[in-house]
């Protein structure tokens, strides 16, 4: 077991920084993983500060988790993808922190977690967790499907299958919907009693809040229960058009991950489920290679600028 | 036209405070409206400091209109109807502000929307404006259908229709969705280029945001859109659901309110088109006659506990 390393210079982070959690391993020239760390939501859409303590923090889990917790961050490159940095501002915000590492190589949680799941810049990744995206990479062409978020976006995501439960059950106890076995389940979770108790325990809530709730619909839905079958079926069919939609762009290989691909999987197009591949590793290692891919570039490039 | 008033206990203030906005009006005994004032959002759900202040603003811009600003609020009692205190806790926040007046009668902004349109306890009302909701009161039995709020409920609301539309475009924007005349209204709108800058735009943005956005889904119905029609066609039916269990309750009357009422009217049912009476007054006056019956109703008691 290492306890020290004495070559700080083939260590990476790999950070993976989501709507719910952020997670960071450290990695070596092996590509062994030594230790993970895991803090809170690393999404800068929800607030730039909260995104930057969790990075930092899981950073120093990931570090005192591999038994290195005499290297200081400022010795280490990090690779670091987050949901949210797709959009200008927030990526900016990242690249103007002044952040604890020797260096950062930012990109987009698609991109790690595509180069994580290929081990390559060609593929695709369907992602369905808090949120839901499509993103496909090649010939370096780069292609986003969906991902925009709760609640204009994100379909087929846990925080979309939670509020869909909220909603049909809140029809239902007003009369509007039949009932469903989740009317049951989600008083029971949310200990209310009715439609009112459900509102003011739901109001102003965010995705992650929804998001678990989303199995709820997958339980009702495999006991055959009709409103939540509807649910799962609208969620399945537009990851069913996300995917049609990236394999238009003949990807090498297609992988699905985020939380809720387990329980969504067996819903979706059968032809599609065949083709899906297994990710050959999570988006935090996806992390480390962008990072020394960019690392290399930024090195050649200076050499050519010293020659 | 009256400047001053030299019996201020027949003038009542009438206090209807919506999602978007806050309206006051001062009755006199012979139900005539002397004054009218407007101010910001007084939804509590939304901030209680927010709520309260838009009412206290509204009155003082009321009696400011009628040519009554050397009446104190203390002066007068006001009858205040709220968005969002059907929630027992929003209620409970409004009854311990210590408001300005000589007394505050706090109902839900349905019931003072229904005894407004129908100058009477026997009614019920469907409202669609910022957000939506059914209600009626029939024997002192009083019923809300939806009024859940956004994003968990409202459908059929402005909040919605606006949701709706941003939804539909990013879909059609990433090749999922057929395209919609709203894709370029919307864009437009926005001062927007592509999905990107669409989401950045809407992203954590309130119900009243996305209601200004309501019109051009109805404008792209007219024009025969099929995106926008199905959007509409989806609105109208839940309005029409709610209007199916208010029904059930054998109201007196029924109207249709909010500022919404106009463009989907249209839209619904045929024979409940029918059935739909013209408000008689708008809830502000119905906040009045409701501030009116309660203080009845309090001197009678206070009558009978000293007798």
């Amino acid at each position: 077991m290492l306890t020290s390393y004495d070559n700080n210079k083939a260590l990476f982070l790999g950070i993976d920084g989501g709507g719910s959690k952020c997670k960071a391993i450290v990695m070596n020239d092996q590509n062994e993983i030594l230790g993970t760390g895991i803090s809170g939501p690393g999404n800068p859409l929800h607030g730039i500060e909260q995104a930057t303590d969790s990075i930092t923090e899981s950073a120093l889990l990931a570090l005192k988790d591999a038994g290195l917790a005499h290297i200081r961050l400022s010795e280490l490159y990090a690779g670091v993808g987050l949901a949210g940095v797709n959009l200008p501002v927030q990526f900016k915000q990242i690249q103007e922190w002044k952040n604890p590492f020797k260096g950062l190589f930012l990109a987009h949680d698609l991109l790690i977690a595509c180069l994580g799941a290929h081990h390559s810049n060609n593929g695709a990744v369907i992602i369905s967790g808090t949120g839901s995206c499509g993103f496909s990479c090649v010939d370096e062409q780069e292609v986003i499907i969906g991902g925009h978020g709760f609640p204009q976006g994100d379909i087929g995501s846990g925080a979309w299958f939670g509020l869909q439960a909220v909603k049909q059950v809140l029809l239902s106890l007003d009369g509007i919907a039949e009932d469903s076995l989740m009317n049951e389940v989600l008083l029971t979770k949310l200990d209310c009693i009715d439609a009112t108790s459900v509102v003011e325990k739901v109001a102003g809530k965010t995705a992650t809040y929804f998001a678990q709730l989303a199995n709820l619909v997958f339980d009702a839905a495999e006991q055959g229960d009709n409103i939540a079958i509807a649910i799962v079926t609208e969620g399945a069919e537009y990851i069913n058009n996300v995917a049609r939609v990236l394999l238009t762009k003949m990807p090498a290989r297609i992988s699905m991950l985020g939380g809720l691909t387990t329980r969504l999987k067996p819903w979706l197009d059968q032809q599609l489920q065949e083709k899906l591949a297994e990710p050959l590793s999570p988006p935090e290692v996806g992390a480390v290679l962008f990072a020394r891919q960019e690392l290399a570039i930024q090195q050649r490039l200076s050499v050519v600028q010293s020659a």
